[in-house]
């Protein structure tokens, strides 16, 4: 199932819905429209974060749901609704240099280490750095000319993981969704990453989160990034030097993941800082992020000040 | 005013109070005491967060509440309660480096920089690291042989921040509370503190949040650490190279901060790392951090395994 947020007609009130093509089904009116109570549903949950808080039961009553008819009530085009960021994780744990060849051309040209990490590099970015799809990536010349980009398979937690064993691991998951891990690399300070990866705007996240019972190998995913049309990252997800069963482990013997939390599980090679002579987004750029079966994260830099 | 967050009688709901010197004042039973509406004040605020959220109108109205008569079934003594963590942020910044000799101790034992860090260096420990006075710092030999403390002025932000300038920074500020940056120093990873600053209980924070108006000069307050009752860390917050609104400003140019969120300022000299040989937490210990006028903020160091 692939979840979305999303608001229609001006109104602001964000809703939840599934997408099913070019066509979302509002889940407030489907519940509605079932009439009686739904078996495994309580009341219609209003967001992805209250269909994860409820519970398998939850989800799979609104996958019935769906086999049944769908009012016309329910339906809307894809077209004419906003989509917004499917949510607003409790905290976003990035994992640095967890592909190969990212590995090496960051050691080029970003004072990263050559050898292939130990265990994994983890940072975070606040809540209040997502952004949803087709809003703006904020370009602040006054604090970078760096602006860089990093397509990422964002992992949704479902479960509270604490110690987690890699076998259970992909239990605690909800589903998949793409993020770009925007950074200011002149904004790197004592080589701490938080800010400079950290600011308003530099979580692009969605357009959607795709169920993880829908997916049917997440380390085999392609990923690719353009901007401006132009293909500059390319990648698959089994090239991932940790990957998703290893990093909830490890995240969870220290940190407890809980529901809603995001892992941005790293980027592959073609960052712009790789390139020579580097390239960096400047406002009117646009850029479009994409994973095989999750969708383009499409967004547009703007000039921020 | 003193706010704490406390439960009581083995109920674990929290409740928010008033310290007033050894008795504790419940919001709740101070508003209900008070009969009809109280002017400025909709409904009694339950929680830290929520007066925040009420804005400086609702801070008044208690406060005028307070010069009344409280009554009896408000007060409780301070020893029969259990205070918590006052608030979940929904962020933490951290800021490294922030102290002269600080900067110093780190270089010869942490790898850091000699020089003067020239902007602040910023770092986030996510909400899950928090706990509260009393309760346990989790030590896991299985992951750390290194943990360390480190005494922090928390600044607890009130309104929204977004672009501050210096001159208004303060006003952003609701108030004042002390917070333990605990690290274990051998889980920094590839330079990146996240993992070794963001592990569960790696945050105590509290016994309380004293607010702004309450504090003559937050740039004058001394501060120590004792570990099993012997001193470790004696600083000043006058000693900070970046100051409360320089901070604010920086942070705010990128990240919004908004109510909730806490600034930890960095820790004045005498870490566990610098002293030779150097000191580390084990299961036993116990940790007292304290601020004048805030309080004393203790915890045991538990086997966490």
């Amino acid at each position: 199932m692939l979840l979305v947020s999303y608001n229609q007609d001006g109104d602001p009130a964000r809703r939840l819905g599934i997408q099913s093509g070019d066509t979302i089904i509002d889940v407030a009116e489907l519940v509605s429209g079932a009439g009686s109570a739904v078996p495994g549903l309580g009341q219609a949950p209003a967001s992805v974060l209250d269909l994860i808080q409820a519970g398998p039961d939850a989800l799979a009553a609104l996958e019935r749901l769906l086999t049944l008819s769908v009012p016309e009530t329910a339906q809307r085009p894809l077209a004419e609704v906003t989509l917004e960021a499917p949510l607003r994780p409790g905290k976003i744990i990035g994992v640095g240099l967890n592909y190969t060849e990212h590995v090496a051309e960051s050691a080029r040209t970003l004072d990263t280490d050559k050898e292939l990490p130990q265990r994994p590099v983890l940072f975070s970015k606040p809540a209040t750095a997502v952004t949803g799809p087709g809003k703006p990536i904020l370009h602040n010349a006054d604090l970078t000319s760096q602006l860089d980009w990093e397509c990422e398979l964002a992992v949704v937690i479902g479960r509270t993981a604490k110690s987690v064993r890699q076998e259970d691991a992909l239990q605690h998951v909800f589903g998949y969704s793409v993020i770009n891990d925007i950074s200011a690399r002149d904004q790197r300070r004592s080589g701490q990453w938080f800010y400079s990866k950290g600011q308003d705007s530099y979580a692009p996240f969605g357009p959607a989160i795709r169920t993880a019972d829908d997916i049917a190998d997440p380390q085999n995913l392609d990923m690719s990034l353009r901007v401006n049309g132009e293909v500059k990252q390319k990648g698959n997800t089994r090239h991932m030097l940790f990957r998703i069963p290893e990093l909830i482990a490890d995240i969870s013997a220290g940190v407890t993941l809980e529901p809603g939390d995001v892992i941005a599980t790293g980027s592959p090679a073609g960052v712009g800082a790789s390139f020579t002579p580097q390239q960096f987004l400047t406002p009117g750029d646009v850029v479009e992020a994409t994973i095989e079966t999750l969708g383009t994260l499409r967004n547009p830099v703007v000039d921020a000040r």
